[in-house]
C-alpha cells in the first residue's frame, strides 16, 4: 500500500469504520517487514488522536466468569452512553488452539452492538507480540472513537503484568473460594489490583462471597497501594444477576476521575509508552540483526562452534558483536 | 585481573579448589564490564573440561519439602561416590528477600560434606541474569570435578522451563494431595517432567501419596513423552524417612545411561547451548547498544518526543535503528 491510501485508512479508522480499524488491527499481527512499515505509519497518522479513553485490564482466574462479566459491565456501560472496545490477551492461545474464536456464545449482546468492538486474540502468538499487538489496537480503537478500552488477560503467568502495563486501571475478579493458592492466582497479582471483585455473589454463594469480601478488604489494610490517589477496593457482584455492577462503574469512573486529576494517569501513561518504546527497540534491533546479510552467514558458523563445544556460547556471542561496526570499547 | 593470573585461576578450579570455584561463581554474577570480560576468559579456559556431571533439576511447590529431598538424595548420592553441586534458581527472591541465604538450617550435612558444594541464589536478580549465571555455575561446577549438579527451583512461573532448559532430567516433586491447581503448579510443568515424586509419604499420609502415585501414573500414560528414549514414571518417597529414595537413586542413574546411550543427551545439551548462545547474544546486543557513545544522548531525546506524545513508540524505536551503520533493507 501506497502513502497516499494509508493516509485515507488512517482517515478512514479516525471516522469510526470498523472495517478499517479490524484491517489495521490485523496488520499490527503482521510479521511481514513492509506491513510493520504501514503498521508504523499508520499508528504514527493516528497517534494525536489517541489517549481519551479508560484503559481498563480484567484478570482472573479460569472460570470465574469473565466473558460473563466484560458481557455485563459493557452493556451498562453502554447503556450509559459508552463505546467499547474489547481485546484479547491470551498468550496460551497457542497451546489451546484458539479455542475462544470458536467459542460464539462468548459476549453475544457486545458482538452485535453498533457501539461494541470485540477483537478475539490471534492464536500462534508469543507474549511479546501479544503485548505489541495489543498496544497498537488500544490506540487504533481510541483513533475509532471507543472510550472505554478493556483488555481481557486469559492466559496464565505473566500476562496479568503485560495487561497490566497497558492499562490505567486494573480489575482482579475472584470466585467466593479461599485463598489465592486456590484459586491459581499468582502471588503479587492481587497486589496490582485496584479493584478487587468478588463475582458469582448470588444464590448459594452470596455467604462464601461476603466472607471473601471480608477477608480481601482485611488483606488489602495491610498492603501498601500502589497508587497514592487510589486505595484499591472490594466489592461483590454478580455477573449473572447484575447485582453489583451500577457499584462497578461507578468504581471505574471515580478511579478514572481520581487518577486524571491527580495527573496519576498522564505520569502512568508516559512510563507505558517509554517501555513500550523500549521494548520495541529490543525487539526490532534483534530483526535487524538477524536480516543482516553478513551476520546471517557468520552466526551458522559460530552456532557450529557451540554444537562442537569448542566455543563457551558466552565467547560465541562475544565474537559475533565484536564483527559489528559499532563502538567496542566503553 | 590480568590474563596470567586468569589461567592459574581456571587451573585452581580444575583442581577443585573450592574458594576458586565460588570467586569464579561470583564473578559471573557481577554487572561489570571488566567482570564479564574476565568471566568469559574463564569460561573459554575450563570449557574443555566441563559436560561430564548428570544435570538434574528439582522443581515442585512450596512447601513439599525440596530442601529436605535434596539433603536426603544427595547423602546417597554422596555415598555412592558422588561429588554433588546444588544450585538454587530464586527468581523470586528479590521480592521475598533473599530468606534463603537465611535459613541456616537448610541442607545441613550436605553443606559440611567435603564432596559437596551449595550455592545458593544471589537476592535481586532477574530470570535472565539467573538463567546466565545458573549455565555458568553448572559448567565452573563441573570443571571443579562435580559430577552430580542439581538445580534447585524456588521461584514460581518461568524459573521451572528456565531450569528443564539447562539440565537433562527434569524431576517434580509433589504433595500427596489433589490436582495440579491445587498445588500451585503452572499447567504444562508435569508434562516436562521425567520424573515425577509424591514426596512425604510416611504416616499418616502414605495412603493418599499411593492414591496420588496411581492418579499421576495414569495422567502420564495419557501424555505423550517428552522423550523417546525414556518414559516418564512417578514413584512415591519420603524424604524423611528415605523411603524411596534408593529408587529414585536408580531411576535417575537409568535415565542417564538411557539418554546417553541414544545420543539424546547430547543432542539436547547441543540445542541448550544454541539456545543459550542467542540469549547471550541478545542480552550483549542490548547491553552493547546502551553503550554506545551517540546513541545515549539521542536516545534520551527520542524518549523525549515518546513523554511528550509527539511520536508514537515503535516510530521512535525505528528512529533510533536508522542511526546504526548496519544495512537497512532486507
Amino acid at each position: 500500500m501506497t502513502e497516499p491510501s494509508i493516509t485515507d485508512w488512517a482517515a478512514r479508522i479516525m471516522a469510526g469504520d470498523r472495517r478499517a480499524l479490524a484491517l489495521a488491527i490485523t496488520l499490527t499481527e503482521s510479521q511481514r517487514i513492509d506491513h510493520r512499515t504501514e503498521a508504523d505509519a499508520l499508528l504514527n497518522l493516528i497517534w494525536s488522536r489517541t489517549g481519551h479513553a479508560i484503559r481498563i485490564a480484567i484478570s482472573g482466574p479460569p472460570g470465574v466468569g469473565k466473558s460473563t462479566f466484560i458481557e455485563t459491565l459493557g452493556t451498562h456501560a453502554l447503556a450509559a452512553g459508552r463505546r467499547i472496545a474489547v481485546l484479547a490477551i491470551d498468550p496460551s492461545s497457542r497451546l489451546s488452539g484458539g479455542s475462544i474464536l470458536g467459542d460464539k456464545t462468548r459476549m453475544e449482546t457486545l458482538t452485535r452492538h453498533a457501539n461494541a468492538y470485540i477483537r478475539p486474540s490471534p492464536a500462534g502468538e508469543t507474549l511479546g507480540g501479544v503485548a505489541r499487538r495489543t498496544r497498537e489496537a488500544i490506540a487504533l480503537c481510541e483513533a475509532a472513537g471507543f472510550d472505554l478500552v478493556i483488555i481481557e488477560t486469559i492466559g496464565v503467568g505473566q500476562s496479568e503484568l503485560t495487561a497490566a502495563n497497558m492499562v490505567d486501571m486494573f480489575i482482579l475478579l475472584l470466585a467466593p473460594a479461599g485463598g489465592d493458592d486456590l484459586q491459581g492466582i499468582k502471588r503479587g497479582i492481587v497486589e496490582i489490583a485496584d479493584l478487587l471483585l468478588i463475582n458469582k455473589s448470588d444464590g448459594d454463594l452470596e455467604i462464601a462471597a461476603k466472607r471473601s469480601e471480608t477477608d480481601y478488604a482485611n488483606a488489602l489494610r495491610l498492603l501498601r497501594p500502589v497508587s497514592t490517589d487510589w486505595q484499591p477496593q472490594v466489592h461483590r457482584c454478580s455477573a449473572l444477576t447484575g447485582y453489583g455492577i451500577d457499584i462497578v462503574w461507578s468504581t471505574i469512573l471515580a478511579h478514572a476521575t481520581a487518577i486524571t486529576t491527580s495527573g496519576e494517569r498522564d505520569r502512568r501513561r508516559c512510563q507505558q509508552d517509554i517501555l513500550w518504546f523500549r521494548e520495541e527497540l529490543r525487539e526490532r534491533l534483534l530483526n535487524f540483526f538477524e536480516v543482516d546479510p553478513s551476520l546471517r552467514l557468520f552466526i551458522p558458523r559460530i552456532e557450529e562452534d557451540v554444537r562442537r563445544h569448542i566455543l563457551a556460547p558466552p565467547t560465541a556471542a562475544q565474537r559475533i558483536l565484536n564483527t559489528l561496526p559499532l563502538p567496542r570499547e566503553r
